[in-house]
């Protein structure tokens, strides 16, 4: 009898999955909203203007997708500027090659005009400890190669990034004069991808950059053809004073438990070489089809769900961080937070951050996302970087969407991160997925 | 005890494919070898100066991954070719729009500077029965839609693609002079997709056109406003007497049964208006590339393996049925053949075409290939175009490689299936699963 129920259940539960990824692949507006935060408003780099500009147009969008109430969450965040166009060359002799590259974010600049100085090529952390006094008045090339082999790319990524967070500050403890790091990345051309690093405050700031991958590879042959190189550097990249910036928040208000919260977000905020499009265009417009579709199929929450789309995650996490201690200070009651920040590929799976208990709760849902591409729910050990704050600071369950990661990398941070680099489809098919797993975990919580 | 040898098995079989997955991420020639295919030799429709360039290229290529042999084999195919531009345009009143047009491969001209005809729009079949006295002189205009709410999107192919092969003799059967169809796809562009018709020997054969996709919806729109639009068509597209293509083999001897044959191939052969790069280039790079990789990382095949490039597959698969003849024809012992042909997307599943008890015994392999993105196997009625002739012929079981499907129509038939729209790494991820399914089925046959 028990049993019969669950199946009956769980059919229903299926219908209503079908339907509303009818919705979305017919009526979807992911794509058109990504038009226009990409396209139409572009990069939205913290403290930008288009911080605001954008803030604005998410909260039109989320009151358009059928939000209650939207409001804005402060946040106080760091203000960062590129300033002119970065710039870099290798010397030798009177010959000098331009490089692609880009200042990393929360970088110093270089003096007026640039700093010239001997390049010493630093494969990985090993070899600069063992190098440490060849490296005084210097620029160290981190040439770490970003590891193919991993299928899930992102493994790749968490291996190489060390080097662009950590670089700086570890080769300024040698007496380095700036740093020049091989892009995180494993694409085909020669974008330079930026990102944050961060500084050691024990050790000199020094101004660092990214590389694109052919003229890393540039540098690393000239390296072995012969030892008297010089880079020149130039960045008047500079952090101005705090600002604020906004969480924007849409309210889904519950019909049964207004006082309990489901939480589905992006961030708002981007790099600037690019348009911000994968990272993290694709996880604002997917959460706000999230709303959309589910309100056009007159599905009625037990719960208020909360559509955010967070201030400033790629420079300091400031707006998931406001969350988080916002939820504890007022005691909130929270049930679950979703985050999409892995780009509008097609989704293969979720990643979970929580207690093995609370991802049992979810754990009989996987079956019914099966038909839209989700086959693995895993705990990798975190999840999306807005929403794992979540865990950490109350406990709940937190969550990402984990799409195909074959091609985040080519893009990641870069100029390529662009509207025509998502595909329609794959975008709305990561909205279903949300929608369902959201929908789900409405549902059957009492 | 056998279970334990079974787990020893698994594991080393596990160890083989991660070492066959790094030599492919690492060294793969499969990515340049595409940008030779497609950039530097271009489009291969059957019987045009690049098929016989693209079969020494071929046959050049699979020597150099380390073929023992490479032969060609003869496949008679009629020879169709488009000629000058083709042309359409809507026609109201005095004013005329252009329309982004292709003719449909084996469709036949129109008359020497096009015919003008009213337009006729029909939505699908039965609208045709029911108009059939309403069709007379008349262009039909086929606006069936792609419908978008199939997750794996070549069941929205299936269910259009009859409007494309069968439209233009249906039509002719009630005196239409012309059609136009709206291209299979759902793309956001307007790039026309080609493709092939088939005639009904019993009809006139009319002149048969596809539409972008955009521009489709302007003729629906106009056709809804107004009821006097007459369309103009040309096109000098014919066929040319019956020539010669050829498969392209490349075989590696088996070391245990020589005489024993499993087969992996894509097709070579491509529509015009792109580069041919999704469709197929990437089944033959990959097919070469399951080669290089298996030899280069030391191991011996029991059976021997046929790398097949198939010929003419797009217009009547003469190329494919040579193939499965001639194995019938000479009583020729075949294990299993695979094919990719759905595009160089990320990996998956694999559908088979054969027995259940067939099915059965690829059925313990799935599991060793779920770290590299392979989730399924099934069997929906049909494996790879080519080699399920040998399903047909001599009862074996066949495969096609399942990457994602979410892309595949933007690109299929079109100016856009070009190598930019490949990636890299979904491709080499594709090459590593058919190299290691190639090499668990050589590996557990006797």
């Amino acid at each position: 009898m028990f049993l019969f129920a669950c199946s009956v259940e769980a059919q229903s539960d299926s219908v209503f999955i079908r339907k509303m990824a009818n919705e979305i692949f017919q009526h979807s507006t992911a794509y058109s909203n990504l038009y226009t935060l990409t396209k139409i408003i572009g990069p939205r780099l913290t403290g930008s203007p288009q911080t605001y500009i954008s803030e604005k147009w998410a909260s039109d969008a989320l009151k358009q997708a059928g939000a209650d109430h939207v409001y804005f969450q402060k946040a106080v965040v760091t203000h960062w500027v590129r300033g002119d166009k970065d710039q870099a060359a290798l010397l030798s002799g009177n010959s000098r090659q331009n490089l692609h590259v880009i200042a990393l974010g929360s970088s110093v600049s270089t003096k007026e005009g640039g700093i010239t100085a001997p390049m010493v090529l630093i494969h990985d952390f090993d070899e600069l400890e063992k190098r440490k006094n060849d490296i005084k008045g210097k620029i160290v090339f981190y040439n770490h190669p970003f590891d193919v082999d991993y299928v899930w790319v992102f493994m790749s990524y968490m291996m190489a990034v060390p080097y662009r967070v950590e670089g700086a500050s570890r080769a300024a403890k040698y007496g380095a004069v700036g740093v020049l790091v091989r892009s995180m990345s494993s694409s085909t051309d020669n974008f330079p991808h930026t990102g944050a690093l961060s500084y050691n405050d024990s050790f000199p700031k020094i101004p660092a950059l990214a590389v694109g991958l052919q003229d890393a590879d540039k540098l690393a042959a000239a390296a072995s053809a012969q030892n008297d190189l010089r880079l020149f550097i130039s960045t008047n990249a500079h952090t101005l004073p705090d600002t604020i910036a906004h969480n924007v928040i849409g309210e889904w208000t519950g019909s049964v438990h207004p006082d309990q919260f489901i939480t589905v977000g992006g961030h708002l905020d981007s790099w600037d070489p690019g348009e911000g499009a994968s990272d993290d265009g694709t996880g604002c417009v997917q959460s706000i089809e999230v709303l959309r579709s589910l309100k056009s199929i007159g599905y009625i929450p037990k719960h208020t769900i909360r559509f955010v789309l967070f201030a400033d995650e790629e420079n300091h996490g400031r707006g998931g961080s406001a969350y988080a201690s916002e939820a504890k200070a007022k005691n909130e009651q929270h049930i679950f937070a979703l985050e999409s920040d892995g780009g509008g590929f097609t989704p293969r799976g979720f990643m979970f951050k929580g207690k093995d208990a609370q991802m049992l709760s979810v754990r009989p849902f996987l079956p019914l996302l099966v038909p839209y591409g989700i086959t693995e729910f895993n705990m990798p050990g975190g999840s999306g970087p807005d929403v794992e704050l979540l865990t950490d600071s109350i406990g709940i369950l937190s969550a990402e969407l984990v799409p195909d990661s074959q091609r985040y990398f080519d893009y990641h941070h870069a100029a390529n991160d662009v509207f025509e680099n998502v595909n329609k489809r794959e975008l709305e098919l990561g909205a279903i997925n949300m929608a369902a797993l959201i929908y789900l975990v409405d549902k059957n919580n009492p």
